[in-house]
């Protein structure tokens, strides 16, 4: 079995629950750190087990620019490439090639889209999109075909299907098309799937396979995401994720969105939320709306800007609100860890008067040490979260987060 | 004891020994990784912790500059801020505020000079030095008082008189009067040194006391040289370094001016060169000349621009020479690690073929994981080279490894 739930919350659409691979198991609601070119920013594998991390995330568009699936493969896969033994999902492209001539917001763009750029670099037609590297400008084509055979050369865990991410408020006529594509490429990439020989030979486990999931699109349109919720439901994915410029970008969106397809998507597959904001709230919105796993580039950004993440108000931390600037001039001799409480290296090793010194000195140890905190603040959440879930106090928590957030 | 000899090699000056510090021993000839700005660049203490480094250097320069000794004193001291309980070291300031207005070449730059400037920046008199900061061009000063001050604040277990690091090859008049400052100097630091009362209340170990160093200078001048070393030599400092502009720069007038001093230092107190070249070749060279500590920034600053050492050619590595840059095109498929005898994490862990993908995507890990191996692989060497001290085959080895240099 793939996927199995735990406990229903409630009071919400909150679950949990727990995706079984051949890598391992993923506890859900999940959160994934980005490691778009085959490592988290700045860390190392053995970092990411410390965290104790149970699935990151790769990005197909990146990986196929640098250092190309065929060298992955044959180094024998992302897995062993990185020298990461745990669960892997990787995207399909599809958002970064939609996104190349847009502006993605900086701050977000990690691993989810390229800098910003004036011409237009991609080209869509039935088959496929055509598009320029944002590296060195050379040509590229990704079909539905190939995107799945390059996430098989990667061998993640879990691949996404190619999709048309079409801006949001697109008129209806457009949007209507975009999904229809996405709803063709979808069978296109689950035939392809199904019907290839595996790739890699002498594998570990007996039976290992890739977990294909579908994308639902739809732009900002009600009626075109519940259709596109109906029809890849319908379909034969091991996972469903809801997909779209908005997703991520835009929370009151995104929640929308989330709204209207919830209630057609299939309980006994995961859910996955292509994106969330850049608040540790924005984690219960989507968990709240049933969303079982989630990929989110904010703490690991954030670290690399001395932006580090506190739990709620402890007695004597009035003020900082949910998040520091490390930066700040109030650290300079601060021999306190970012967070007293908290159990990562950094804090457990490490005070904010160094952290601020070494961001101030611009040394490059800064930025891991900063981001091994913040992905251990997230994973910890999940934890409480799941915990709360549990109990069926996950509204409770999320009340005890958000009357933080207005301190 | 602070300084105990363990054997002395047969057939040259090269010996064995141990340095004695209230935080831990160092053997020696050691070599010492340069934690410029309280940080060895890309790694935390943790790291240098498992790579078993003895000892690390910071400069006072830079310290002073950022976050400045009372901010360190605040936090405890060096070994308290950067979490680092084994011995450092802290040069005076001497080096870079002279090096200020010279050009240092960027590659050897770190942690010895800074980048080069046009505009002369230091000023000195017979008192000391007046310098402008070249973070911001605020105006400082050193004495020789106010060094050993700061560095006491900093706290390292070995401090550094502050000395006249004077050009090489200024006339013999410029270069004897430089080299008398710094006598003068020597003696007021001494003075200073042994005079202050202990900073740091509550310490951990009764007892505990700096140990300073006084510095040979003369520029590139026999009889000047020698006279210093006498001169210094004769003080009551716990160790005698031999600096200068060459030194470690200029690898044959190192060679020259360690063989002109050898003679006149006292054999009961640790040698100490202020610098070593490029190479692991160098290593053997002041070893040779009775160094018993040196450091040294090639390791660290080559392998964050992808250049790894290589031990002595093994079958089937032929052409490799002693080091590789990882960018190249043919290690673009490459499963091996970047030497398959090496213990570091680096080399246990990831294949060349990941670490020429993790620099060619400017990934920050590639550099972390780059300086473990070079860090490692210098202080394997010097372990190779006690041991082959205390068997008397010192020559023996650095044959082998100069005729492996040649291939």
């Amino acid at each position: 079995m793939f996927f199995e739930t735990f406990h229903q919350d409630k009071n919400s659409r909150a679950r949990t629950g727990v995706i079984h691979t051949e890598h391992g198991d993923i506890e859900t609601p999940s959160f994934m750190p980005v490691g778009t070119q085959a490592t988290v920013k700045s860390l190392d594998s053995f970092d990411l087990r410390d965290l104790n991390a149970q699935i990151i995330l790769g990005n197909t568009y990146h990986l196929h620019l640098r250092p190309g699936e065929d060298i992955v493969a044959k180094l024998g896969g992302l897995h062993k490439f990185m020298n990461w033994d745990r669960p892997m999902l990787t995207d399909s492209g599809g958002f970064q090639v939609f996104s190349l001539g847009k502006q993605i917001p900086p701050l977000l763009g990690e691993g989810q889209g390229v800098e910003f750029r004036k011409e237009r670099l991609a080209k869509i037609d039935k088959d496929g999109v055509t598009f320029k590297s944002h590296i060195d400008g050379s040509t590229h084509r990704f079909t539905p075909e190939s995107s799945i055979k390059i996430q098989h050369k990667l061998d993640a865990d879990i691949i996404m299907a190619f999709d048309e991410c079409a801006p949001d408020n697109v008129d209806a006529k457009y949007a209507r098309e975009a999904m229809e594509r996405t709803h063709r490429w979808a069978k296109r990439c689950l035939e392809y799937h199904l019907s290839s020989p595996p790739l890699y030979k002498g594998r570990v486990r007996e039976g290992y396979r890739q977990h294909l999931f579908g994308i639902v699109q739809g732009s900002n349109h009600r009626d075109l995401r519940e259709e596109s919720a109906r029809h890849i439901s319908a379909m034969d994915f091991d996972g469903i994720a809801v997909g779209g410029e908005s997703i991520g970008y835009n929370m009151s969106a995104t929640k929308e969105i989330l709204d209207w397809v919830y209630p057609l998507l299939p309980p006994d597959k995961p859910h996955y939320s292509m994106g969330l904001g850049l608040s540790p709230l924005d984690i219960f919105e989507v968990v709240e709306r049933g969303i079982d796993m989630f990929d989110c580039v904010a703490p690991t950004r954030l670290a690399r800007h001395g932006m580090l993440f506190l739990p709620p108000l402890n007695k004597g931390r009035a003020g900082e609100g949910y998040r520091i600037n490390i930066t700040n001039s109030r650290f300079a001799s601060d021999a306190k860890p970012i967070d007293k409480n908290c159990a990562c290296h950094t804090c457990q090793h490490y005070s904010r008067a160094y952290l601020r010194h070494l961001f101030n000195a611009g040394e490059l140890s800064a930025m891991r040490l900063a981001t091994i905190h913040n992905l251990h603040f997230f994973l910890d959440l999940m934890k409480q979260i799941r915990a709360a879930i549990a109990e069926d106090k996950f509204l409770k928590l999320k009340k005890e987060w958000q009357s933080y957030a207005k301190n």
